[in-house]
C-alpha cells in the first residue's frame, strides 16, 4: 500500500509462505532471519522490516510525504505507527500466532522455533479489544490518524483491523469514527490491491 | 542519551516509577497511555513512544544525524533499530515484567491490567540469547551496527545490553564483536550521563 500511494512500481516476487517457503535456503539467501518483506537494493544489501522500508522509501522518493512534512508531523507520524503496530497490529498477532496450528512451533515470525502459549491468545484478543477503543477515540477528533493528512500511520492501522478479523475480534457498532475512518481509507486505490 | 548526542538542552521532569507516579492522575494529563518517555512539545501536543521522539528530534536538530545521512543509511538505521528493540529490548523486557513481583499485574507497559505469564520468563531470556548471537555477528564486520557511523540504532542496543543484567542474561565471552562494539559506545560521553 505504502508503495502503490508512493506511485512506486518495484519488481515483486512472492513468497509462498503457506508452503514455508521463507523458511527455505533460497530465502535465507537474500533475508537470513527468514522474515518478509524484504526489499534488495541495488547496491545488494536488502531492508527486512516493513518500517525500514517504508521510511527508506520516504526518504529516496518524498512525494507525497507518507511521514509528514514538517518536523512536528513527523514526530507525530512516527509516534502513532509505532503505537499502532505495538499495541494493535502485534496484539492480533500475538493472539493469531498462538493459535492456529500451522505455527504451532513458529509462535513467533523468523527463524528461531518458539512454541504456542495459550494464555497469549485471550491476552492477544482483549489488547485489541482495548486498541479499538483507542483508535476509535483518537479518530472522534481527527480525519487521518495523524490529524489532516495520510500516512504510514494509517496503514498501518488498515493493515491492523483487516487483519483482526482471522481472530474475530472486530471494531464494535459504538466505534462509529473508527467505522467512518475504516471506509475511507478502505476506498483508497492503493488499498484495493 | 540521543538527546545528550544532539547537544541539546532539554528541561527534564523525573517520573518516579517506584512508586507507580506515571499511574497518577498528575501524569495521565500529560500522556494518557501511562508510559515514559513523553516529549511535550510548545504546541502542547506530546510525543509518547522513544522512536517517535528520535524522529522529531532528528528532524528538527538534524546534527550530528543519528538516522543517517542518506536514504540508504536511513533504510539500514531504521530497519536495525526495528529489530534491535523488537528482538532485542522487547525481550529482555518480556522476561523481566514477566518475573518481577512489583509488575504482578502490569505485565506490559500502559494503563491496562495485563497478569503475568511465567513461561515468557524463560521465552524472553532464550529471546535475548538469540539477539546477542545475531549482533555479535553482525559486528564482526561492522564497526557500528549500521556501518561505519554511530546511530540510533547503537542507542536501543546498548539500551538493551545495559537492561539485559536484570534478567541475568549477558553477552557471552566468546562473543569478542559485541564485547569490543559495547565497550567503544559505553566509553561515549552521553552514555555516563
Amino acid at each position: 500500500m505504502f508503495i502503490a500511494e508512493k506511485g512506486l512500481k518495484i519488481p515483486v516476487v512472492d513468497v509462498d509462505l503457506t508452503n514455508r517457503e521463507q523458511h527455505g535456503a533460497d530465502f535465507a539467501m537474500v533475508n537470513p532471519h527468514r522474515t518478509v518483506p524484504a526489499l534488495e537494493l541495488d547496491d545488494g544489501t536488502c531492508l527486512t522490516t516493513s518500517t525500514g522500508i517504508c521510511h527508506y522509501l520516504d526518504f529516496y522518493y518524498p512525494e507525497p510525504p507518507l511521514l509528514g512534512r514538517t518536523s512536528a508531523q513527523r514526530g507525530r507520524v512516527v509516534d502513532l505507527d509505532w503505537r499502532v503496530e505495538q499495541e494493535g497490529f502485534m496484539a492480533v498477532g500475538e493472539a493469531f500466532r498462538n493459535k492456529a496450528k500451522s505455527f504451532a512451533n513458529n509462535a513467533l515470525t523468523g527463524k528461531h522455533a518458539y512454541s504456542q502459549i495459550d494464555s497469549l491468545v485471550e491476552r492477544g484478543k482483549t489488547r485489541t479489544e482495548h486498541f479499538f477503543d483507542w483508535l476509535d477515540e483518537l479518530l472522534q477528533d481527527n480525519e487521518y490518524l495523524a490529524g489532516e493528512f495520510f500516512s504510514l500511520a494509517d496503514i498501518t492501522a488498515l493493515a491492523t483491523v483487516d487483519f483482526s478479523k482471522y481472530i474475530k475480534v472486530q471494531p464494535k457498532e459504538h466505534h462509529t469514527s473508527l467505522q467512518r475512518w475504516h471506509n475511507t481509507v478502505s476506498a483508497r486505490p492503493s488499498a484495493r490491491l
